[in-house]
């Protein structure tokens, strides 16, 4: 039962079902201490409120008594009860201060963040289509982990992962992309961002150690290791990915996406692999391969991993099910040379402890039964449909002016945009028509080598991408 | 169809089901690269191998020419093929080697983490009941979520939190613990821990910031402060708990667990709760309320959080859904001044991004439909039926020898060892008649104030609590 007083609504319980006083007298409180009634706020007389929360008169009477009495009212002779200054709404006093000032450094300026609004067509990247996950599969799984839990005491849980998880992920990467790991190799995380967050805390020494990142990049792997302490040092990539000649002699930590270089979507080369191997050796540094996409080849044989061919040492490949599976799922996980393991497994304890238990144990389940092998094959399919649907639009509508980038995996293409105009002015009249694009700028430290847009399609469907480009031409053409 | 291969197993798509001479190649590839195929190992002859894979002979050459190719294998002129010594089994080569000492100097020495093994009389600390919880409810509301998430795009979800979450959680806390805060202050975490986290990132300038910790306390909250960089400063907790005039005079940061102190399960005195937060006024400190197992309160009116006497200006308000729920759910929450909310969300952005947004839906509704309180004033009678039992055996078997501290909420229980015998001297001769203890030394900084045990009664049943405590008595007679 729901009264309207003021602007509250009371929620009582049926009389005699519970404490109808207490819950009067908390409600009250909370509208109090969250400022719905204001300091100075005139309370409505007993009798009225009484009526109000369909309550006795004694009530309502009492409810009063402990506020009264706990200093979050007052009472005025003769003239009715209202809520004190002391204890008004947030505007009442100093509440509205700010201490931003106390705030560390690197997080003081912060902007608020928030949800972008849905657009008609949108290529956003590093999205896959979640309306083409087996969820009705997924819910079978979920439900049976969760039939298993009512019957398990809960305790135990292993902060490493799941151990069924752990063994699932290492069948599945020595599969499907030749990575030489047994579970015990393996540290679930929270999404491949956790696992970039968990090594920058165990490999930084902050302001000494020295990470090599690639520009164009992947900005959340940079604001991890920065914010750990690390100094950045930016390296250039051209068709064959990184630029392995030009990383320092003296270097701590290399990250590089060899599979689908994020966001150029080029590969790295079988020789440049060598090269950065030899390179990691001789200035005896660490090598975080990113293997961003690389479930979702399009075509071609792929090349071994680094870690593969470094034989599990001295590079930690990390990889993410968001991509192959659905990205709110955020389960993701690094392969770690045996000596790193029980550091990242003490960092995740500090960190979060470990990733909901349901929700590995159901992904377990979903990988050893081949769930998860046949839906990246068929989505392999329907983004090769999309990427090749892609070609033909860009083609079609802008001819040479977006000159896409070659990119045999993934779930986005990049392209150059040519001509005077930098790729930002495109944004604004593109979501004015409804298309929501994102530049090569975004994802770029200066200086910036290439005028690009970057359109993802995991969230478009092939039908609608030649009429999202023919929005977008007819939405530039004075551009 | 399965097939052993030496100590492999083979596992061959269905003839013309699919690539089957690339399945063969992958899984030998896989054998070599993970080390179970060591180098030097002599592999199958074809025709051999096209038996035991049930393939052609022609597809079972195919493999081998490729791995070949690869190097993988090399062929001795006819003596058969074998695993090539450079892509042999991990110990074939240097890959064994630690390259321990570039871990960052926190996490060198972390012993690997090995979950303990089940015992019969378990009281562990910080487990609440799962076999309790009504598991169909919460299967019933995961189906939903899914559901809906199976028609959604899976783009624009919020990283301080599902909105409805953070409305539910808002109304919970303002309701059930008077905690003054609308959604825009809630901060969705991946349970207390990684609230704790989050706010040594934030509010920690290494070597700079100072936090005042209860001592003995809960050791995973200074490690994520000392890990960010922050000085500890600890100090002692009485029967009235936090000794609020053994603050320094100039302190940043002043932790405190009010409800019901972990671990000694003492509360806050409403006389401390005033000093507390005049003195974080005088010191211009922050003060982080870790509002633990206040749900659990059996009995008495709880006390105001001192979020609540704050007015939210400089109380930072950790709750957690791990004890009300149950552990492995992994959600909590930050109720933070707004003037850090931005900061927290960035931090948890470059973190993990955010808690899997179907546990956050389905929490939504568990929270909204009443379920949780429903749960909590259940459990609140189950464990006050346990903390009874637990205090008679421990008259019973134990007399002046364990002294139960006053506790009005919560899951353990805290007991003073009287006597010369340390506690932790009861730790093996319990685990050997089948009982698991916590001393309360395992939560205290030398030195110690209290020789003590912490019985926990989340994990052990009312009718077990009698039997267990004979069990101890009996194991520890001659000590």
């Amino acid at each position: 039962m729901s009264k309207p007083l003021f602007d509250l609504r009371l929620e009582m319980p049926a009389r005699g079902s519970g404490n109808v006083q207490q819950a009067l007298h908390h409600q009250l409180r909370a509208a109090i201490v969250d400022g719905r009634l204001a300091a100075g706020a005139r309370l409505p007389a007993t009798r009225e409120l009484a009526g109000l929360a369909g309550v006795s008169r004694s009530t309502a009477l009492a409810a009063y008594d402990l506020l009264l009495a706990e200093g979050y009212v007052e009472g005025r002779r003769g003239s009715g009860t209202y809520v004190s200054a002391r204890h008004g709404g947030p505007a009442g006093d100093a509440a509205g201060a700010s201490l931003a000032h106390k705030l560390a450094a690197p997080w003081r300026d912060s902007a608020p963040a928030r949800p972008s609004p849905p657009l008609r067509f949108d290529f956003r990247i590093g999205y896959p289509d979640q309306r083409q996950f087996p969820f009705d599969v997924w819910r079978r799984l979920t439900a049976r982990a969760l039939r298993a839990a009512s019957r398990a005491s809960g305790a135990g849980s292993d902060p490493q992962g799941d151990p069924r998880l752990r063994e699932a992920i290492a069948r599945h990467v020595s599969h499907a992309r030749a990575v030489a790991c047994d579970a015990d190799a393996v540290v679930v995380t929270a999404g491949a961002q956790q696992a970039f967050d968990l090594l920058a805390r165990c490999l930084v020494t902050p302001s000494r150690t020295t990470i090599a990142l690639e520009n164009p990049g992947y900005p959340p792997l940079g604001v991890a290791f920065a914010q750990a302490g690390a100094r950045l040092h930016d390296v250039p990539v051209d068709e064959h990915g990184l630029c392995v000649d030009r990383l320092p002699g003296r270097i701590d930590l290399i990250s590089v996406s060899p599979s689908h270089q994020s966001p150029l979507g080029v590969t790295l080369s079988a020789a440049r692999r060598a090269a950065l191997l030899a390179h990691a050796q001789q200035a005896d540094a660490l090598v975080i391969e990113d293997d961003y996409d690389g479930e979702f080849r399009l075509g071609g044989r792929p090349l071994d991993a680094l870690q593969t061919l470094d034989r599990g040492r001295r590079v930690f490949y990390v990889g993410t099910f968001a991509k192959s599976m659905f990205m709110a799922l955020r389960v993701g996980f690094v392969v770690a040379p045996h000596w790193a393991v029980p550091a990242l497994v003490a960092a995740r304890l500090a960190s979060n402890w470990h990733v909901p238990s349901i929700n590995q144990a159901a992904l377990a389940d979903f990988i050893a039964e081949g769930h998860l092998a046949r839906h990246v094959r068929r989505m392999r399919g329907v983004y090769a449909g999309r990427q090749q649907a892609l070609l033909e639009a860009l083609r079609l509508h802008f001819g040479e002016r977006l000159q896409p980038l070659p990119s045999l995996a993934g779930l986005h293409l990049c392209t150059a945009l040519h001509g005077a105009t930098p790729a930002e002015r495109w944004v604004p009249p593109a979501a004015q028509a409804g298309v929501r694009l994102a530049t090569l700028s975004a994802s770029t430290r200066p200086p910036l080598s290439l005028n690009g847009l970057l359109f993802g399609y995991g969230l478009i469907e092939a039908a609608q991408i030649d009429p999202a480009m023919r929005a977008l031409a007819a939405a530039v053409r004075g551009l």
